[in-house]
Order: structure tokens, then C-alpha cells, then sequence
């Protein structure tokens, strides 16, 4: 998939709209910050060599003022925290340091020559790297970037990601006719991902199984890449990939040592790229972590963006797995000073997509896994860390 | 705060619309899951009191076929996952475990009666609670939703959040005279923050340090929730604090035990909750993340939603701490098999916000804590999981 998803484009967008973008060049600061020495601290500004003498004030300077103040010889001046240095200090002694004898300030024990003063350019310096291209913008960048005199970034495009659900069984919604349709839950889903992970939905719609349709569908559509759920497996057929094939789909891969999610496909379609999810729920939403995630990611620009795997420890014990690698669903607990602790489900069946909808995380069994104890160590992805999901 | 904030309404929304939305009733499934009993596998339909003998196989049901089959005595069909079961089966065998002898279906060893269906209902039933009001919509909620019959979702308004920054060295970019301005990143990140945590953001700009304008915004402005920052300790003067007593705000509370962000306020002027933030980016940032995402969480119907604490373990040693609860920012790093590991960063100076952008997470410390060694147990909160932090 690496190979064959490129960024799809680029724009500038005002800082409003920055929020999960992901930055399409390196943004250096245009400015040093602080722009002149400032006061790191509420107190006095003084000169070190001055110190040993009661000193008279002869002023205050707080932030905002403007760039000039001189301290006298033998003087201090009041400052407040981000003001200007005055010329000729040299130190900032913190006011608890301090008091005042006969209206002069005398410094106590603890105080410390040049202190509290923030250099010109000790947060960034001018051309300073200040975000690096690929970075997906959080609110903590937007406010740097902001900080660094950029009023704009230049971002990476949305993909537009079209969406489109095969099978006779489905529905939008409720079948009156009491019929054997299926509410299709996939393109619901996938949409919702789509949107959470930087990408433009288009939906597609359901599908029938028949080749005639899809093929119109594949010939006409524009998009980015495109997200197909179920056709794959009914029963011994492999509808889409049947059909995909007959129109000079280029595949990729197409099937994947994974379970659940074993019937997914992905390759080219002349310049479209086709993302081929199984048509059971829950599959299919695993599938999309493990596969569409990256695939959007990739068309953004932010690199893959794999599902990050983390480790937990069982809370119970889980059965050895087969060939392939096995995605279990299940809960998370914290444990007080530790870590977390993996529960699966009782069920892994998956037609429940309420058990989907109640879990936490999923634990990563490599292929051919032994069982594991409770108390073992296991690889998991936690939910909370992905978006939308 | 959650004695004074109240969820500020409700609508109904699409499905497309729903993601990250807060359901503001509780929703129960509309039908049965699956709707009649199914194949849970691919497999023959059968009478297990019919298994004793080779089956002629007499058709095939697959996902989508209507309901109303008909096994007759002695027979068995082949039959899909999620196709219906036809009446007067009552077991499913997968087709691994069936073998072909002269045309007919004969069971191996391992077969088992009654496997391999769904019974109707046994997802979810109608009825069934399936999101709890309160709980912020993903795409797995979403997914459900639509498996559950519903088109549409009740969820909670986004509150209406104003950010306001106080203090007359900001700007908003670059200053060619060369002053002592300073830009203002607190609007940018603030307002990211409040879009991100499912908030609609109201720029109300920059204000000057002067009591009738502070007073004029606060006579007019019309939103659910007015976040200031900046004004709270200029030098020895609280202006916001001073402003607001005299315009008749009543404080919940006025300076918090903790550091960063001792400056913080919160309470109401009539009607309206103000929370007013330390000027500083980073004490900001951080009180923006123990104060606003609880109430903006609050205003759209979620609870308080504060910042979740895990456990890591130190990767460097840390000193004692004063006597208010203390945030330090730090990098993290996953060790293999364990835990999360935690290292400050060498410079904790609150104006170093290239600092906050870099670090993944904070240790929150208890107010007087002692000094901790590398591999003790800290608690941490970590920005991945805060959406758009």
C-alpha cells in the first residue's frame, strides 16, 4: 500500500482551519521568541556588580512595554515576568529575594547573579524548525505556529475516500416487508472513519451483486481511493474479486493471513486504488484500522500511521490461536501503579457488533500463538488512541 | 464547575452527522439482530436426528435469500453465513467437517448438534439499550446505530465557547515597528482546543487593558461559556479579577493550588460562566486541559470528562515538588513488554511552548511530593488520548 498511495495534494489554510491537518512542508519560525531578553520572573532588574549596595528603584517595566528602558548605574527597576530587559541589567532577582530597608532594595541570602533572564531566541530563533512536514497539527502546533509569526500552513489535502457496500441482503434501514435484508452498517462506519482520520466521504451507496452495476459504478467514479465492503466471500463465490478481476484489477494483495478480516483486497484499478473490506461488521471495522487508517494516512501525507500497538497484561487467560494473526476484542482496566490489564470478551463472534461498539481494545496474537495466562504480557491496540474509533 | 454547568440543549442529527456528538437520550435498538436465527459459518443445514445417516444435499440458502425455507425429513442444504435458517433445522455443521460419499453430505468425527446458529435476538433485541445518554458518539457507536434501525441520532448542542485574550502587549502577528508586542497563541490554541473537544468556537480577539471595554464585551456577549486568558497577574495587579468583582461576577474559585496555572478562575457574571486562564501559553494549554475540556464537557452533556491519569515509571529520577499540585511535561517511551516510561524534559520554563508542542505527556504530581527515582510509578496524562491536544 505504501507503494502505491502518494499524497494527493496541497493547500494553505488559515490557522482556524489547521486542526488535524497534516503539514505538507518543514514550517520554520519566522521570528526569535522571546524577540529581546525578557524577564522570566516578577521581580528586579538589576546589575550584578551593583548587588553588594542597598539599590533605590526608580521604576517598573511590565510586559508590553515597549523596547528601551536603561537601568542607571547603582539603580534597580521593578519587573514583571515577560517584560523587557532594560539595558545594563544583567539579573532579575525573584521579589521574595528581596526587600525593602529605608525605601532601597536589599537582596537576601539566595540570590544569585544572572538569573531569570530569557535570552533572545531561547524558546525558537528565527528559521528554527518549528513543525516537520508530515506532522498532523494539534492544537499545541497551531498555537506554536501561531507563537512563530505564521498566520497560515500549508497542509496536505483531504483524500476523497468513496465509500460503497456490496450485497443483495443490505438496507439503509428498516425493511417493511420483514424480508431477509440486513441493515448495512458498514458504510455508516466507514464514513465516520473516513472523516476521522483526515479523509472526504463519499458515499456510493449499496450495491447489488451484480457485475454489469459495479462495473458502471468503477468506470465513472473520481475519487482518491475507494472502500468496498463485503462481495468477497459469499459463501464460495468471491463476487468482487471475480469481477475486479475481469476489469483488469491490478491486485496488490488479495486475501491476508489476518482473523478476522481474512477476505481483504487491495490493488489498482488503472489510477483508482481499491481498498476491499469483508462485508461483516466487525471485520470489516477491524479491517479498516489495520488497513484503511494507513491507506488515508498515506493519501494525506502523514506517512502510515499504523495502529499503535501497546502492551497490557491478561486479566484472564486466552486460548492459543491459529495460522493467522488474531485480532481479540476485549476491555481495559488500570491497574493502581501498573499496567493495564486485557480482558476478551466472552464472545468473539463476529456478527456482534455490540460487543465491537463495548470494547476497549484489541489484543494482537501472532500467528500460531500459544494460550496465554493471566498475568502474561500481550500486544494490544487501544481504541482510545485511534480517532473517531 | 459541575454545579454550574448544565447541558445546553439537543437536536437530532443524521448518522453522517453524528461522529464525536454526545447522545442526549438513552437509545434502544429498534429490532432484532439478526432478525430471525442465522448461519453463524459456512455449512450444511440439518435435523441432528437426521445425522446418523449420509444426507442428500437439496439446495442452498445464502445471506439474502428471503425466510421460509423448508428442510425436509432426511435431507440437508447448503447454507452460508447470515443466510436464514430454514425451518426444522436445528444445527449447522461446518462444511470442514462434512465430507461427499456418492453425492451425499456424511458428517466427520467432531461434528456437534445445535452449533453454528445465531438465534434472533442474540446480537442485540428490540428494546435493548444501545448507547447510554452521555456517551460521545464514535464510529463503532455510529455503526451500531444504523445495525440497530436507527437513520437519526438525539445528541447534545455544541456549546457556544467565546475566547477572549486580555493583556496590551499582544497582537496577532507580526509587529513591524519592532515593539514589545508579543503574539497571541492563547486564541489559536484555545480555540482549536474548544473545536476539538466539541465546542463552537467565538473569537472575540485581543483586549486591551481597560476596565470599560473588558466591561462593554462582558454586557454583550451572548454564549454558553467565555474563556479568558491573560490579565490575572500583571505584576502585582489581578485586572480580570478586579474588573470582573466589580461588574458583580460571583467566583467558584479565584487561584488554584497548582503549577503551572495558579492563576485561574472560574464563577459567573449573571448568567454567564466566565473561566478565566493564566496569560502564559503554557499554563494556559495546560489549565485549558484540567478546566475547559471538563466544561465544555459539562455544557454538551457528557459529564465531566476529565483528563484520564495512567501509571508509567520514571525514566529519569524527578525533584521534590512545592506545595501545589505540579504538571511536568516529558516524552514518552513504550518498553517492550512493560510500561509506559516517562522522562521531564530538561527545561520545565513556561514560556517555552516549542517544549509543550514536543512532549507527549504530563506527570502530575501531589502538592508537597517527594523527589522520585528513575523507575518509580508516577501518574501521567497522556495527549494521545485528548482529542486534539
Amino acid at each position: 500500500m505504501a507503494a502505491l498511495l502518494r499524497p494527493v495534494g496541497a493547500a494553505s489554510v488559515i490557522l482556524d482551519d489547521a486542526l488535524g491537518r497534516v503539514a505538507a512542508i518543514d514550517i520554520v519560525a519566522r521570528l526569535n521568541a522571546p524577540p529581546f531578553p525578557v524577564a522570566a520572573m516578577d521581580g528586579y532588574a538589576l546589575r550584578w556588580s551593583d548587588a553588594g549596595a542597598p539599590l533605590p528603584c526608580t521604576g517598573a517595566i511590565k510586559a508590553g512595554d515597549t523596547v528601551g528602558a536603561r537601568l542607571s548605574p547603582g539603580t534597580c527597576l521593578r519587573i514583571f515576568t515577560g517584560a523587557p530587559i532594560p539595558s545594563g541589567a544583567d539579573t532579575v532577582v525573584i521579589q521574595e529575594l528581596t526587600e525593602q530597608v529605608d525605601g532601597r532594595i536589599v537582596l537576601l541570602p539566595g540570590a544569585e547573579p544572572y538569573r531569570h533572564i530569557r535570552t533572545a531566541g531561547s524558546n525558537f530563533e528565527t528559521g528554527q524548525s518549528i513543525v516537520r512536514a508530515g506532522r498532523r497539527l494539534n492544537a499545541r502546533d497551531i498555537g506554536l505556529l501561531a507563537s512563530s509569526g505564521h498566520l497560515h500552513a500549508r497542509v496536505y489535502s483531504r483524500p476523497r475516500v468513496a465509500v460503497l457496500s456490496m450485497g443483495d441482503e443490505l438496507s439503509d434501514s428498516l425493511s417493511p416487508g420483514g424480508g431477509a435484508q440486513i441493515i448495512d452498517a458498514n458504510r455508516p462506519t466507514l464514513k465516520a472513519l473516513v472523516r476521522a482520520w483526515g479523509g472526504i466521504p463519499i458515499d456510493l451507496g449499496i450495491v447489488r451483486d451484480d457485475p454489469d452495476t459495479l462495473a458502471r459504478i468503477l468506470s465513472t467514479v473520481d475519487v482518491d481511493l475507494l472502500v468496498t465492503s463485503g462481495g468477497a466471500s459469499v459463501g464460495d463465490f468471491d463476487f468482487m474479486g471475480q469481477t475486479l478481476a475481469g476489469l483488469g484489477f491490478k491486485a496488490a494483495f488479495h486475501k491476508v493471513q489476518m482473523r478476522p478480516a481474512k477476505a481483504t483486497l487491495f490493488g489498482t484499478l488503472g489510477s483508482l486504488p481499491i481498498l476491499g473490506l469483508p462485508g461483516n461488521a466487525c471485520a470489516a471495522t477491524i479491517a479498516a484500522l489495520i488497513f484503511l487508517k494507513p491507506a488515508i494516512a498515506l493519501l494525506g501525507g502523514a506517512g502510515r500511521q499504523d495502529a499503535v500497538r501497546e502492551w497490557a497484561v491478561l486479566g484472564s487467560a486466552i486460548a492459543a490461536v491459529g495460522p493467522r494473526t488474531t485480532f481479540l476484542r476485549g476491555r481495559l482496566d488500570r491497574e493502581a501503579g501498573g499496567c493495564l490489564s486485557f480482558t476478551a470478551l466472552p464472545s468473539q463472534d463476529n456478527a456482534m457488533l455490540s460487543g465491537l461498539a463495548g470494547a476497549d481494545a484489541v489484543v494482537v496474537r501472532p500467528p500460531s500463538a500459544p494460550a496465554a495466562r493471566t498475568g502474561d504480557s500481550v500486544e494490544i491496540v487501544r481504541f482510545d488512541t485511534v480517532a473517531g474509533f
